[in-house]
C-alpha cells in the first residue's frame, strides 16, 4: 500500500512537471502553469471517472495532491531553468515510463470493477495513461504529441492492459497482475524508446 | 429496428472515417489515427451522454463498434491513400448528410426521454450530430469546420430537430417522426450542399 | 434574490458577448458564433457541474438563457460591428470583472454544498469563472488568455474564494459572505487591471 502511494505521487508528479515545461516553453504566467501543471496531472483520471460515472473524483479525495501541484507551481515558476537542468531528460522518460505503466493499470483494474467489457476496459487504461498529455498538449494549443510523433507510447499502455486481462482471466493473483502489468508498460517503454523503434 | 442498426453503423463509420482522413493529413501515427477515428465517431454521442447523465455510455455497451474502429485504424494506416480514391468525397458527403440526420434525432429524442425542455432538447440533437467533428478538429488543432465554412449544416440538424418536435407535438407517431425528420436533415445538407449555399 | 439574477444574466450575457467577438474575429458563420457564445456563458459552470456530478445543469433547468443567447447570435452576426462601438472596452471589463466575481463565488459555494474539502472548492470557484473564456479559447485555435497574458485574473477569483472561505468558516452570515466576495473579486479585478499590475 505504501509503495503505491509513493509511485502513484511520483506519477502525479512526473505529470506536473511535464505540464510546468509546457506552460513555461509558451510563456505563461504562474497561473497558467499551475493550470496546465493540474490538467496534465490529473486529466487522464478525471476523464476516465466521468465516463464511468465515477464521483467523487480522486483528486477530491485527496485534496493534498492539489495543494502539492499548487505549491511547486509557486516554486517552479521562478525556478524551473534550474530545475530542469538537474533533471536530465533520461530521468524524466523513466518517471513519465512508470507513471504510464501505473496509471492504466489502475485505469483499466477500475474499469473492470465498474463492470465495463474488456475491450472497453483496456480502452479506459489507456485514456488514464495517456489523456494526461493530451489535454496538455491541447490547451497549450498542439497537435498532442502522443497521436504524431511516431513512438510507441499508448501502444505500449494497449499492450500492458491486455497483459493485465489476461493474467486475470487466468486466475492469476490480482496483485501480481497489477505490478507485473504495469512493470511491463513501463519497460516496454523505455525499450522502445532507447531503441528508437518507430511507429508506421 | 434492423435498418436503423445499419443506418448507425454506416454514421459511425462515416465519422471514423473522416477521423482517419484528417489524422492522416496531420501525419499522425496509427494510434493518433484510431484516438482521432474514436473521437469524431463517439464524440458527440459521449458528450450528449454526460451532459444527461446517462450511463453506460452507448460505445461501452456496444464495444464492437470500438474494436471495429480499432480493426479499421490498423487497415486505414497503410491503405488509406488507396481507399480514398475509391471513395469519392460525393460519397463521403452523401454518407455524412445521413450520419448528422440519424445522429441528431436519436439525440433530440434521447433529450425528450430524459426530460429535457424542448429548446434544450433541440441543442442535444445538434450537439450529438456535430461534436464529434468539433472534437476532431480541436485535437487536430484547427478551427473547427462546421463553426466557420458557412455551410448550413449545425443549421439543417437544428431545423431537423424542431421538425421533430413539432410533429411530435402535433401527435405524429414516433418512429414517423423520427424517419421523416432524420430524412429532412440528409435532404437539406445534401441540396444547401449541392447548390452551395452559404450563411451570413 | 432579484439582484442575484439580474448580476447572474449580466454575467452570462458578458460571457457570450467575449464569445461573439472573438468567434466574429475568427470569420465563423452565425452558427459558429452562436456556439461560441454559448460555450463561452455556459462552459465553466457546465464543467462544475460535471465534476461535482450535480444534474439537470444550470442551463437546462433554465432554457431561457439558451434562448436568449440564441436570439443575440441571431442579431449579433450583422451587427457585432456597430455593438461593438457603442459599447466600450472599459464596459466590457467591468462587467466580466462582475461576472467573474459573481461565478466564482456561485461556484464556490455549489462545491461546499456538495461536500468538497476546502481548497478543492476554491479550485471549483476559479474553474466556474474562468473556464468559459478558456474553452472559448480552445474552441477559437488559441492558447488560452488567461494562462499566457500575465494580467491577475484567475488569481482575483482565487483571492475572493478563499475569503469566502474563511469568512464562511468564521460565522458570518453566509448572504454576507457571498456579496463581499463576489464583490471583493470585482475591485481587485478592475484594481489591479487599471494598474497594469503583471504577474512573474
Amino acid at each position: 500500500m505504501s509503495l503505491i502511494k509513493i509511485l502513484e505521487i511520483l506519477a502525479i508528479l512526473v505529470g506536473a512537471f511535464s505540464g510546468f515545461i509546457e506552460a513555461r516553453s509558451k510563456k505563461m504566467d504562474v497561473v497558467g502553469i499551475f493550470i496546465v501543471a493540474f490538467i496534465t496531472a490529473f486529466g487522464g483520471g478525471t476523464l476516465r471517472d466521468i465516463l464511468l460515472d465515477k464521483r467523487p473524483l480522486f483528486w477530491v479525495t485527496h485534496q493534498e495532491y492539489a495543494i502539492l501541484i499548487f505549491l511547486l507551481a509557486l516554486v517552479a515558476a521562478p525556478t524551473i531553468t534550474a530545475v530542469r537542468k538537474i533533471v536530465s531528460e533520461r530521468l524524466i522518460v523513466v518517471a513519465d515510463a512508470l507513471g504510464l505503466g501505473l496509471f492504466s493499470i489502475v485505469g483499466v483494474a477500475q474499469a473492470l470493477e465498474a463492470g465495463m467489457p474488456v475491450f472497453i476496459a483496456s480502452m479506459m487504461g489507456v485514456i488514464t495513461g495517456i489523456f494526461g498529455g493530451v489535454l496538455r498538449d491541447i490547451v497549450c494549443n498542439e497537435i498532442p504529441m502522443v497521436l504524431r510523433d511516431g513512438r510507441p507510447y499508448a501502444v505500449c499502455s494497449f499492450a500492458g492492459c491486455w497483459m493485465y486481462l489476461l493474467m486475470q482471466k487466468a486466475g492469476v493473483p490480482v496483485d501480481f497482475c497489477m505490478w507485473t502489468s504495469a512493470l511491463a508498460i513501463s519497460v516496454f517503454r523505455l525499450v522502445t524508446w532507447h531503441r528508437g523503434v518507430r511507429l508506421g
